[in-house]
């Protein structure tokens, strides 16, 4: 690998990159909005385009109920492990629209800032793996490894067709490694590897006390409150140390290593800015771990929604008939979400009283996902990273669930590496979203790096 | 008093009382309705001009800034006793018209019920207190003691106007006893005098989180759910067997004498008929205390609202920034409201977490209210019932609160006797309210009676 000489044709091509993006990103591409069905299809063509002119074969949209899906490849490494490129070129709406300093699908670059929607999620990141492959292929006229792209147009509507899409095209998409550019780096100057998601089980809890509202007055004293029961059930589900107390809840956990344990603590997190971020007067959490471990390494249950009887201005003394409540646990790996949403609901039920029905209904969930720390693959990106950084890099754990990211490596038998590049003050999905200029030309880089690096790895 | 002659005359009018009272049924005198102010007048017009034909002097129409009160007085008997007869000519609304079986404002008589808006709230009431007078001017030529009577115009609207009309007029109201026809009876065939109201307490809390709703991947764990904080604040407030936790909260709660216990204990109560009556699979109320106690005498916690978060079909993954509730206590007499508001707000601030902000707002209140039930306008009321039913009448209490009927006695200084014709079942506020013909004609027997027994009654 002639590792300077394509470097040097990054630091000579940053502006003809950017041109690139900036191209994307003029097109409103909002999956969620039927009026930019065209919109999509032209995003889906531009880079369809640019594939076709990186001399990628197989070049296609693959069609689904919904929005398609662009795929490309590059297979000339026979011998070599092939890595599939995951990233999305649907974006947010941009409601609302008047709190943008410039408009959403007119890139303006302001500071070492380039602002528009998707400059970071995630046609930023998607345009960074083409500019990488790209430097490769201009330089040493080959790629280190052959490698598939598919980007997905639903990411941001749920990704309602793309596990179907998969399993119909795993032959198609079968890959050694599946490298996603999605998610955010802990803070600027610490490029990261994810390597952990969180799971997900949601439940709604509806209590019925009567047939109909009551008046406090004439009923109030001898029937059951259904918002009284249901604050009793819901304040029963967690101890005053934050800990769960549905009976089997922590069976399944995972308990976090005395090494992910230090790895944890040699990361920076300020308490106090972080509270101030949110306007919340301190953090909370469950005892006996840190805020990291909590947010990312243990499961967690709250309360999503709430409702019943009279919500409008004044007072109404009413009893009323009904209460609900939408509830939710983050889940750690290991967990499962179906299980977990039985011992909520048993327990609930467990604990109504006999003087309401109670109907617990688990809605839907997910996996979470734990790549392991000591494989090659995170390793060969922890390397490139703080190559292309000049600084080390992380592993860090993300609170939130990405589902198609258990479903991509059960489904191709992959593992998967997600290398983003995004700043937690990117603004994704919000006014003003933009891509840091330096995280752009440093990612760049590392990809660079680390398409060598993987290509390097000996296959089992 | 030629007692037989007078009740005779009842009985053989009771089919001319019927007829006035339909003619008011007619007038649809919906305070609420802005487009209703016509009939309004018309019906204060219809009775005041009833009073005049029955030989009342003073007959006016007192206006306030909402709807006038109508007026008038006979009070040719000195040196006997004072009656203030409250009533109200204003009804409720009709909505949902559809469910009536015949037009609310066409009175209907249908078996032995006459079918009408306003037949038993409280119109139909107001006219057996007419055909009593009626009946006792016609037999008579007087009556056995001073009457004067006030029919207010927006009972159904809150009594705003009320309170200021009775202090402007405090001279022209002034009397010993005041009578009210508004109250149900326990049960058909079983009259009765309500000697107790409860007040009520009523607030609102607010738990404010963070300064924005935040997504529960990325922040579930380390910061407080304001929905988490809000259920187990309230969920604190009672305790397993049915007693509110609030410290001081029962301080001042008159217990119930043995005397109102074993009184208590010999009234009606069916708990099944009534969970089934309501939907409800139980009752249940504070351990230690009969139904009817737990309901009369012994004041309640209930949430009245709550709301937070997200509410709509399907899930969404939110920590919401904020969380409300609106909740009330029922009190019993000599508890303040004031006072209750306080340690419940005090109590709660004391009981929450350090990680979320907690506003408690003190909306509004009332005082309950409790006749000494030896007195002797109970007893000549009790005796009145008795007679004029031709059964035992019962002492009874209410749970709901009736505020102006404190205010009418510390503002006028008398005693307020609740002696009320209205039945459970009779669809006060409903379609298909209706009036029990029996209940009338032995009602406006039982007034005539009880008019003379209170002139007995001796003045200290």
């Amino acid at each position: 690998m002639q590792k300077q000489n394509i470097l040097n044709y990054v630091d000579s091509h940053v502006e003809s990159f950017l041109d690139d993006l900036k191209a994307g990103l003029r097109i409103p591409s909002i999956s969620s909005d039927p009026e930019h069905k065209p919109d999509m299809a032209k995003m889906a063509d531009l880079l369809s385009g640019r594939m076709n002119s990186l001399g990628f074969q197989k070049v296609q949209t693959i069609p689904t109920p919904g929005h398609p899906a662009v795929y490309g490849e590059w297979l000339h490494q026979p011998g070599k492990p092939t890595l599939l490129i995951y990233g999305h070129y649907d974006v947010q709406p941009v409601d609302p629209v008047e709190l943008w300093t410039s408009p959403p699908f007119e890139p303006d670059t302001r500071g070492k800032k380039l602002y528009a929607r998707g400059a970071v999620d995630d046609k930023g990141q998607v345009y960074m793996h083409l500019a990488a492959i790209s430097a490769w292929l201009k330089s040493e006229n080959k790629l280190p490894l052959n490698v598939k792209i598919v980007l997905e147009g639903e990411e941001e509507v749920g990704s309602e067709h793309f596990e179907e899409l998969v399993k119909t095209h795993r032959e198609l998409l079968a890959s050694d490694y599946i490298l996603i550019s999605d998610t955010p780096m802990l803070q600027k100057g610490l490029p990261g590897i994810t390597y952990g998601l969180r799971g997900l089980a949601y439940l709604q809890l509806d209590v019925r006390g009567s047939s109909a509202d009551l008046h406090s007055g004439s009923f109030g004293g001898i029937v059951a409150n259904p918002l009284n029961a249901l604050t009793k059930m819901l304040a029963a589900l967690k101890d005053d140390s934050g800990h769960v107390t549905v009976p089997g809840f922590y069976d399944d956990v995972v308990e976090i290593s005395a090494e992910e344990h230090a790895n944890i603590a040699r990361l920076p997190f300020d308490e106090t800015n972080f509270a101030e971020s949110i306007g919340a007067p301190v953090l909370s959490g469950e005892e006996g771990f840190t805020r990291l471990e909590q947010l990312w390494a243990r499961p967690t249950l709250d309360i999503n929604g709430i409702w019943g009887g009279y919500q409008g201005p004044g007072a109404k003394t009413v009893i009323p008939a009904e209460a609900h409540a939408k509830l939710s646990c983050r889940l750690v790996p290991n967990q499962d979400w179906r299980k977990i949403s039985d011992q909520v609901a048993s327990f609930l039920k467990s604990i109504a009283p006999e003087s309401v029905d109670v109907t617990v209904t688990a809605m839907h969930g997910g996996r979470g996902y734990l790549a392991g720390i000591d494989s090659p693959s995170i390793q060969a990106a922890k390397s490139a990273l703080a190559e292309g950084f000049a600084t080390e890099a992380v592993l860090i754990r993300e609170g939130g669930s990405i589902p198609i990211v258990p479903m991509l490596a059960e489904t191709l038998d992959a593992e998967v590496l997600l290398v983003g590049f995004g700043l937690p003050d990117q603004n994704a999905h919000a006014p003003d979203e933009n891509l840091d200029l330096e995280n752009f030309h440093m990612g760049i880089r590392s990809l660079v790096i680390l398409y060598h690096k993987l290509s390097e790895i000996k296959q089992v």
